[in-house]
């Protein structure tokens, strides 16, 4: 058994977690990313130290992956541009860490990317080589396995599902990212009186809100994610034709609407695609839950492990 | 130096080349696909024969590459299913004509991906190794080179940007093809009383015409390809935002009208990608024009040839 280090880097928090080469999360911690950045030397400077910590306190890690939220180099060395995270923007973060702790492998990916590859190494049920990954949250990410890695594209960075164009003009994500979800919640309210999205308070106004309401049967809520599966199914549609892949595996933590969604969703995809693509396809939901982050970005230590995944 | 039989099925004509290996097109013949469906033992059989006597009418010929509209198997043996030549469907193409010419090496591909492997090859300029290839004709055909190679996807069928969704709901063919471009032509012939389009009589009323009108500076004919490039801009985004590519080449018939299309599609491209797509974007024409398909299903030859190409 080996044991890696799993980094989720996010605008929030940077979570780091101590998993084994079975996928079993020992222990974790989180820094709050606010901090990192406002601690003497700046973010890059506070990551590795942080880094230095948590390798001097798991002295049987020799292997650590980090996942980050945006775009990185084609050749996994570098950052290049964080939306929600700029002072992450253009850094050359993988020879900087090495330079620091010469005896450690790490391996950097897209956040998505990283969850696409914990679903593939751990995931519960068994999964095909082939998939296509999306993850509903904050914003729209995705991902493409293909023959059991990683898709690059062209240039490294492919797979922003969320920033395609959809039926209304808007990106996928614009439509169905936490401030879609807002906007719709807000147009419902103007609709339906009696519905319990008049019951969050101002400043308690978010998604998670939204989506505890439409669990328990809000019909103005469940309403809104209806909508977002119509969104969605639109974006994969689009990335069916383009990847012809046919399971789908959806993750993050709006996929607890899934159910809701999920009946709009297949509509779609009924509507738009023929039989060569719906004989085999399979919908369904990730399975890492809350830990996705951490997993994910452990299983890239996998990349240059002898190791291999078990085939359930 | 090694000559190529290069066969490209359309609908209309099944149309033979004999290519050197250097792409130049030495002879052509084609065959109208009514006469193989109709005489006597149906299209397949016909089609073996035809190649049987290309064959010995080029003795020097030891190998054919094929191009076919519509889906074939992940390995390239068998065709899956032909939209507008189902007698061509489910058919284990390659193992027949191997055993009536055993000899022989025969290479299948979709046609679009045949002829952007015909620009990678054979272009009269310099391509990169990576890139998006878009073909506008009756219908909308796309393709994706990566490394040089043909991308597949998951299970062999990738790349049917045509019929993506984009902002009207609909799909970019049912825009952009030929009878969206009759549809579009039909109502601006009600907008404008002294549109050149009205001169088109009934039956002679195609895509080919209103493209030549365009060119002639018909406003109203202008129009429908500024709209049309709008909806391929969008079909553009929506690919290089999952396949992450900075260099889309387009060909196809209606591509003359590239000039007219050019600025609509720029827009969108710029309104909807950021720098990072931007930067080193380069939208172009292919250059191999009306005989694309022939010399794009020769350069199939190349695939388990030694010879590379010469990148310029």
């Amino acid at each position: 058994m080996e044991y890696f280090l799993g980094i989720d880097v996010g605008g929030t928090n940077v979570k780091v977690g101590l998993v084994t080469s079975e996928g079993e999360l020992l222990e974790k911690r989180k820094y709050p990313t606010a901090d990192l950045k406002q601690a003497s030397g700046g973010f890059v400077l506070n990551f590795i130290r942080m880094v230095g910590e948590e390798l001097k306190a798991h002295h049987r890690v020799s292997k650590v992956g980090i996942g980050v939220p945006g775009m990185i180099s084609k050749d996994r060395q570098s950052t290049v541009e964080m939306a929600n995270l700029p002072s992450l923007n253009d850094l050359d973060l993988l020879p900087q860490l090495k330079k620091a702790y010469p005896s450690i492998s790490f391996f950097l990916e897209n956040d998505a990317n990283a969850a696409a590859l914990g679903e593939l190494y751990f995931s519960e049920t068994s999964v095909p080589d082939d998939f296509l990954f999306i993850t509903l949250g904050t914003g729209v990410g995705s991902a493409l396995v293909l023959d059991g890695k990683i898709f690059k594209g062209g240039n490294g960075n492919a797979m922003e599902l969320g920033h395609t164009i959809c039926s209304t003009g808007k990106s996928v994500e614009f439509e169905v990212g936490k401030a879609g979800i807002m906007r719709m919640a807000k147009e419902m309210m103007l609709k339906h009186r009696d519905s319990k999205l008049h019951k969050i308070e101002r400043g308690e106004f978010d998604s998670k809100k939204i989506v505890k309401i439409a669990l328990k049967g809000d019909e103005a809520a469940r309403e809104i994610f209806k909508y977002g599966g119509k969104i969605i199914g639109e974006g994969l549609v689009n990335a069916i034709r383009i990847l012809d892949v046919d399971t789908v595996i959806v993750g993050g933590g709006v996929s607890k609407t899934f159910d809701l969604m999920d009946d709009s969703i297949n509509a779609v995809l009924k509507k738009h695609l023929s039989n060569y693509y719906m004989n085999n396809f399979q919908l369904r939901l990730a399975t890492l839950g809350n830990e996705a982050g951490i997993i994910g970005a452990a299983s890239l230590c996998f990349i240059e492990t002898e190791l291999t995944r078990d085939v359930k």
